[in-house]
């Protein structure tokens, strides 16, 4: 008997931003809509849908003051088109702490556990679990699905999960969690799709470069470390969030330059990175334009390929070597003189681009004589957690 | 005609300690005395002294409660044995900021800007201004020089200098600036008397792990990246500190668990590292006994190495690979099964050792086939601030 269609919608929502799709069931599935409204909180926010075919429409004024209202505007939306109704709704939520290493069907003990994880992902939490309720609002009665970023990482052996910090500190959750897990596990499923045979017995390392950006290497198909931490600013530096500081950094901004512990997790959150080093953008695209004449922007577009670079070997270290290594997330797609100048020097690890191939954001930009082979793969975070949601729905 | 004999006392105060030495003029320097006030500020504050040709002093009661106290016991021992009078005073200061890229004669304008450094390193530069201010109260005259551990990285290229943080926070001097200087200095002078190439021309990590950590990456003769930034707390996981974090770690302490700032440096300074994962002692001797019966030892023990090594390998992206590696410091030059777990796994980026030279602590502990050569070297920082010293004092 052939199982019934099921239609998944999918919600990731960020810290000023929403994505959301549709998928009809099979294998593989199929989009039915895929959208995004952007720019929440400004007066500028835009909805914008892509529809199965083709037909898009172009960004529409959205009027998300906060992320209720652009949630609100999502289900109208939703609502309002020829679409069927979902039989299951899937969210990315950023953190599972602990006690979540798998996707869960919400329930009001997931949302209870999930609430007192708020202090340890404060900026993006709420929005998710905005989501989560106004979904059991306004489509009351279908099961929502939780599906966690950190959960790939639980792999991670004790000592790359813990900081160096007493016990009784490191007992209230002060651990190495990681992030951007959904995407990984999204590469690493499309790899196994294709045949690479590294994505299951071998070195990798996947390194996921958008406005968060983080590394993860994968030994034998499981996350064994990765650049994000705590929270998601560490790690790399970022679009606007710092990467890991010496302690005495912050230590010195409260202590003697007087800043409050609020305004210090502003600016290491929202004002540094690209944007602080730059003073002009969080926006590689602009910084890659301005910075033939601009020396900030010159500066910020090295400093994220330095410590990009930086991390890489330390993975690589941690690997013992490298057999796979995936660029993807928006700069990684796109934009091979970052890739480029990563990779740049690195030949010592078996790492060596093709500049023909790198340059036409081929699917494999590696030097043929290279130990290690390069990808540039997109992901699609969104179509992990319809699966994962799809998966665990018909397990019930 | 022959350069009159000069006799140089030098001072390196470290935050519960106290070295000093003198030395006679020459090639090489010779040592005439040198001593150490350990422990200060406790009961047990001990002064132990080892003159030329063999003679010491096991270690007598300092009653040193604080260092004045400490400094005014060593004073007073120097004026007390039968030794030359110094002609010129070298100290340690840990943190020379942007100004200091040199060993400088000690006036009223230098310790004003030192003096007011003091916020960017408060736990290790009052120590040493108490005893610059000690030795011109007694010992009148006597030129004092100040040696500077941030001096070595002033060579860093920006990128390597900076944090991703906006721009006003960098113009209060936030910035990486590195120590353990004096000891990579040393270690550079000593490689290139031994005709080691690569000290000039090559690509270096010079390792110095003691009760402080930290590694340095040397390109032709230059520091070129460091694993310590902006405070002696940064970097690697050391005795009892915790090294490099994600800034969202220090803001969930302040903000969520309660801790104030003062709280928080205090056990990121002096409660974290190896004390704080093995909550049993600061010291790597005491761990490697405890570690086959003690998981938690164990754990500090591996949490140590496994941090040292993915340090090493981004250190070796910066170079582009490895020609030399000097192990040095108290765990450096004495923990055969140290320099073994770091370097294990390594072989990709040529590192290899010769398990019975490492095991004989042999000056050459690589594998005859190995890329780079791996070296194990005592460092001598108040030979290094004597000899600067000494070489000032002669310019004037």
């Amino acid at each position: 008997m052939p199982v019934p269609m099921k239609y998944i919608l999918v919600f990731n929502a960020g810290s000023s931003s929403i994505k959301f799709a549709l998928y009809a069931s099979g294998a593989p599935l199929q989009s039915i809509y895929a959208g995004e409204l952007t720019r929440i909180g400004s007066s500028g926010s835009t909805l914008s849908v892509r529809h199965r075919g083709g037909a898009s429409s172009g960004g529409e004024p959205a009027g998300a003051s906060g992320h209720e209202a652009a949630f609100r505007r999502i289900f109208s939306w939703i609502q309002s088109v020829d679409a069927p109704p979902p039989d299951i709704i899937g969210h990315r939520l950023v953190h599972g702490g602990p006690l979540y290493a798998d996707p869960a069907i919400v329930t009001p003990e997931l949302l209870a556990d999930i609430g007192r994880l708020v202090p340890y992902a404060p900026e993006h939490l709420p929005p998710a679990l905005k989501g989560v309720a106004l979904a059991a609002e306004l489509m009351a009665g279908v099961p929502q699905v939780a599906c966690f970023d950190t959960a790939f990482h639980r792999s991670m052996p004790e000592v790359a999960r813990m900081y160096a910090l007493p016990e009784p500190v490191r007992r209230q959750g002060v651990q190495r969690y990681g992030f951007h897990g959904l995407s990984y596990q999204y590469l690493l499923t499309e790899l196994r799709r294709m045949g690479e045979r590294s994505a299951d017995r071998g070195r990798v390392v996947l390194a996921h470069l958008g406005h968060g950006a983080s590394m993860v290497a994968v030994k034998d198909g499981k996350s064994v470390e990765t650049t994000m931490g705590f929270s998601p600013a560490g790690g790399l530096v970022m679009s606007t969030r710092t990467g890991d500081l010496d302690p005495g950094v912050l230590l010195f901004l409260l202590e003697e330059a007087g800043m409050s512990p609020q305004e210090v997790k502003e600016m290491v959150n929202r004002r540094s990175g690209l944007l602080g080093v730059s003073a002009e953008s969080d926006d590689m695209r602009d910084l890659l334009e301005l910075e033939a004449s601009d020396p900030a922007a010159r500066l910020a577009v090295d400093l994220f390929c330095y410590q990009a670079r930086k991390h890489l070997g330390s993975l690589i270290a941690v690997l013992g070597g490298l057999d796979l290594l995936v660029f993807t997330g928006g700069i990684g797609e796109h934009a091979p003189v970052i890739r480029s100048r990563i990779c740049n020097g690195l030949e010592c690890m078996g790492i060596a681009l093709d500049e023909r191939r790198n340059g036409e954001n081929a699917a494999v930009i590696s030097a043929d004589t290279a130990g290690a082979v390069i990808r540039v793969m997109q992901t699609d975070e969104e179509q992990m957690i319809a699966g994962e949601a799809l998966r665990l729905a018909l397990l019930r």
